[in-house]
């Protein structure tokens, strides 16, 4: 029994005939379907995130809160905390997703000292650990807001004052733990101060070796304590520092690698971060899959013509199609998964949009899905790419992708062979190509 | 005696209090004065580029040449190469620049086959040669130009054609050759076409293997010919592929741990390329210098609002001061140099113009040069900086900073001394006494 | 009879059930096909612009050129350019576009003087006349190239020489005459190097007065010789220049409102521009069209993550949808058109590219033709956003929208309304919505 | 007598010889120091801003509060804003700015009712008055806040409910009415949320006719009730909305000439707000003032490679001395002013900090009048530029910019005097003199 939240809303059902205006049913995504082997569920794997659906109010720099719940009536902020987690919990129900993200300091309220804080902590999540086991939904990630709390306005493990760092450290303690209880498919880091805001005021190096030291701890704290969850750190180029260490895929795969933590983290890689460091949308995932480093992804977007980030949700049938072929192709993202870190426009105020929006991107990545399953299906893509780099399986092609070739080996072929010639990039035949699964 | 090219302007001279309408001459570059126990020459090791200086016409994706020079006339490609080559050891001499660079097709005319192309690269090489030792100008460094070629318009070392790869790596043995030859002090890969234009025709991870593989052979033929200038890579995100594989400093610096060739090579960076990465001016410069991986500096700016390299001289006297500084810190740039990668704009037509162009930036790098040494003497931004950070020099920063504390130490550490405290981050203080220099 | 330059390559055909593979066919665009009671060609006026696609050869600021066409062999220029507009109609035909675009200085050859030029001028438009008549095929709009020459390097009508100014003039007068001559539709200024590069060295008001003096003579001229097509002025930000004066719809629109060219001239809006701009991609098509200024549009494309003009083929099915939704509910286009001013990536050498990548985009628009329609017969989202200005139809909003309402009666309408409510401005119910036709 | 606020800071002296470290002095300004025959003062007019520097706390989208002042102790908000004002106007008397600005929500408390928050601010506008007397700062300008409150999510003059329209205009009646009350010398419309988020639920045009509809409202109020300020519309490109109408300089320009109000409104520029819209530093400015629309300016700063609005306190001398340059070529700013519409860093928690930052922003103003004063005083720029478009004063030229040429003139003119010729744009040259003054 107890309360409901969302009266008027219920079950989102899948009816793929529904008119243009019908926005509160599925019209493409249809969990038990079988697509290539598996269900529609297994491959989207579909997370809530509780930041932005249950703590977002619409503020923005330039205006407070436009949007109200009903949940959050009240004024004993630990009743408010164990409803919300009720009304999300009914959300997630009737939306259908399997998954759900929390920061900590989303879920319970924050006490005087670390230890009070804790303790509400426990409290919240005890709720949390029976809703999960009521209802099926499971923890695809938490992580630690290390960048909210004024104390951490320098960062938190890159702070200039190593007291800071050992509270993050202390926060992060807690968090593992219940992700460990909650039983969390992952962890994740995303960097929120971990950067500079001026040069003048920050020894760049020290800041890095400071960030390495700290994730070596949680890693290590991990494997102390049984906790299997995948780590991940999530790049981020800008915003709120106006250089993030983070920067996108790449910095963070070498970053990794300078310091030894390659083996211990993947990525969580966040589409509109992507296009904030300058890149296209699809590639971060492309670049991280390819190294074998793609762990989750935070399934959104931006506006191309913004410098900040929105969270959008993720609407474009071609995003969502390049997407899931780099998932398809890889076989899967668990135990990661598509996680929406999105929130809807701060004038969209009303419950209904909230699903809405969620529908909206559920069955945009599912279109996503099936387009992706044909091109996978088809073949033509993949078989033209293979083809394209045919070159390199004999001859000098293969001495120099076994490392066995020299320069002197490449002159002597070039005297033997001559000028190579022009082949064709073939862009647009291929883009055509793809619209026509589109 | 043989002919001059640059009638009318003599030998650039010291003239610190000239008016502000003479523009021949220097006011603040004095090569022979002495900054903090070098002199001002050694420190700034300006380099003028072969490319841009000798080989630029003012075209642009929107026009033919405007810049008509003296030195090009005739018929004859080996001859003109000759006659330019002679013309830019004159500028150089007026100029007082002690450095040089060029890409291998700057210098001498393209032939038929690799042969013929190696032979009239052998033939102005020679001339080179004589002219550096008649006139004590030494080669900064020397490159290949592995993107200009239709062939290479796939990349050259990335390229899914085997048969250019082997091309390249023919032309970077040549090229490698003739930096010998010249005595140059650093050869730079500047990955030209490495990069993609379409994730639907590109192997990622196949093309950063080939690369990697590529230079691989480089770094051992250099070793075998006895070469022992710097091997370096220049970063730039994007122009003219989409995406450009040595995207920034921290991109190279990790794909060169990556693939273990750390060792072998250091940066070349250049700001404009820095900027169009989303960075600030001096923070690739900065991110190098702090991994001790800040091999040379392609000394120029672009315009902030505009999202192409456009090559522009080093003008901004903020800037200049801020990479001094660094450069100072590290105790100087050699064997690496400022090496003006930059071009008069397409509607400064007069010889004169090439002039003023390189005494403005050498000033404006000159005075950054006394702006920084000031700094540096009076030492106040790196005591800052250095208080910034004590609190790791001790308990548990000491700790966390040599990788000995745990979860649980930073735990214990906030249950016995509570709760951090803001500590101002005084950006605009410092700010403000950066401005006291400038 | 004659030479055939695409051999291999014959007549496309709508073949709505072709293979993913199969680029070389329409699927979607049905020329005669009724769509809101006009056919798609009359909807579409699709124009094959000559600079890209018969004089492009794939040079980049990086390289030259790639890409090498049959008719371009021989050695008299204007045999040449009579031989490529013969590829260019042999291209129009097989095609079945039935407009086309170009700039003086493309078609025919330049001379020593203008009275050369516009000799070769008036002979190579005699064949075009001709094989216009022969085809059926139109010219969509002329225009003169008045930034390529070096002597426009400062600007063409806003240059500082007013010698540079008159030769523009009379270059214009030529154009304005053999766009008469040709039955062009419509005339184009691109203001190609009207703007700066630097403020130091520029008088931005005077070059903006003459820049308006200049077209003042052109809508006279126009008026004189009884010319009836279509005057357009097409926006662009920024490249060449530093800063172009046309920089977007808006600035345009205000400017001939500020010199009292409303009336004469109308907008091309391309929307490569518009992004470059800082816009949305159909932004400045929209504000145009709000304003009743929609000339004509540059159908194409750019990268968002790109701070060039790409002049990529418009491939993109949502974004096709919402420019033909908008030319649907203005009526049309004519006289103005798409014309794709997009050019095949340097790396697409192959005849056949040329053909595919026209293709591709053709049914990309025939495909958001399609989707419109669909949109503007159901009227929801029209509906949608009547509704939501309902307000505005009595009381308070109906004096204001009539400019009848004053302060005072503002606050005599609060003092007895009250507070005004919250009404979601649903914007992810749209995009589903939107999502729905697409 | 009375609370002191900032104890422990006392006056700001001008100390010219102070060394690096110390920044709670003056170097360069000197309030009563005679240039070109006006006091610094009479040319700076510098204005502190009431909502960054006495209600901001440093909250951005990833954190809440840092900054605490103590004169925001206590419970009841009428007395708290009426001890931020007596702080404020310490804290002006002990920088010694003439000018401050306000919204009218920054200074008083908001009510239930419009009637109650208007009764508010008459109360606390009483203490403003009563200040401005004693210490004889004046009010710069003041606004009104139309974008904070929920209601105005959609937009205020723009909104697509007329009730939301019609409070903006009681709002803004009341705002009117202050700014008289207390002698305002300016009234600034900028336009919060005037834009859209999403073109799917947005009439462009009727919002922007409604704008006109709105600004026309008060423009006459203006006048009917005697207030003799200049009525202001500030540029700004995005954020909050997706895209602002009052995009730029020309943007806002043209909708004034569109709808008749050229007449009542200038320009309040901002920097910040001109990057953001992809334009250089003194782009709008220098538009702005060459048509006579410059009515004051937003003196911040932001980073160009950031994407929002960071306003941060202008330092750049260089940047400084161009728009010091441009006001001193107009006469002065009068009644504008130099508002300091910047904030300090999030991490600059302390009230010392507050104090530098607009010590080091007045000392770099100061630095680039006294820059500016010795360019316009030596000349050598603004003659360059004259002779640059001396061939206007006769010939065709003249005919020209008299609008008395036609294009027949222009090609008698070239069949007369034959091909232009090319003279350099000297923009190096030029950068070079400037650098002289910097």
């Amino acid at each position: 029994t107890g309360k409901h939240y969302m009266m008027g809303i219920g079950k989102i059902e899948y009816q793929p005939s529904a008119g243009p205006a019908e926005t509160l049913c599925f019209k493409h995504y249809n969990a038990k379907e079988i697509i290539l082997g598996k269900t529609m569920e297994e491959w989207l794997r579909f997370s809530v995130v509780y930041w932005h659906s249950f703590r977002g109010t619409g503020t923005d720099p330039f205006g407070g809160p436009t949007i109200k719940r009903s949940w959050e009536e009240g004024s004993d902020a630990l009743e408010i905390a164990r409803n919300r987690l009720r009304a999300a919990f009914e959300f997630f129900t009737k939306l259908g997703n399997k998954y759900y993200a929390f920061h900590d300091r989303d879920i319970a309220p924050e006490g005087e000292t670390l230890e009070e804080t804790n303790k509400y902590l426990d409290e919240v999540t005890d709720v949390a650990l029976e809703l999960q086991k009521q209802t099926g939904v499971k923890l695809l990630w938490a992580t630690c807001n290390l960048f909210s709390h004024p104390w951490y306005m320098n960062g938190a493990a890159t702070n200039p004052d190593a007291h800071v760092v050992a509270f993050a450290g202390a926060q992060v303690k807690k968090g593992l733990e219940i992700a460990h209880k909650l039983g969390a498919e992952n962890f994740v880091f995303w960097g929120g101060r971990e950067g500079y805001q001026s040069l003048l005021n920050t020894n760049l190096r020290t800041e890095l070796d400071h960030y390495a030291s700290f994730l070596k701890m949680a890693a290590n704290f991990k494997k102390k304590i049984g906790f299997t969850g995948q780590l991940l750190i999530e790049p981020k180029p800008k915003e709120p520092t106006k250089h993030q260490y983070d920067y996108d895929a790449m910095t963070v795969m070498g970053f990794l690698k300078t310091y030894g933590l390659e083996g211990d983290f993947k990525l969580n890689v966040e589409p509109n971060h992507t296009t904030l460091a300058g890149h296209g949308y699809e590639h971060d995932i492309a670049v991280a899959a390819s190294y074998k480093m793609l762990g989750s992804i935070d399934a959104n977007t931006g506006s191309p013509d913004l410098g900040w980030d929105t969270d959008q949700f993720p609407m474009d049938i071609k995003n969502a199609t390049l997407i899931m072929k780099i998932i398809l192709e890889q076989g899967g993202l668990s135990p990661g998964g598509l996680n929406f870190d999105a929130k809807v426009r701060r004038e969209s105020v009303e419950p209904k949009d909230l699903f809405i929006a969620h529908i909206g991107a559920m069955d945009a990545l599912a279109r996503g899905l099936k387009n992706a399953a044909k091109i996978v299906q088809d073949g033509i893509l993949s078989q033209h790419l293979k083809e394209r780099y045919n070159s390199f399986t004999n001859t000098i092609g293969q001495k120099i992708e076994k490392d066995e070739a020299t320069l002197e080996d490449c002159e002597a072929f070039i005297a033997s062979k001559g000028n190579p010639s022009l082949i064709s990039g073939q862009q647009e035949h291929l883009e055509a190509i793809l619209n026509h699964y589109i």
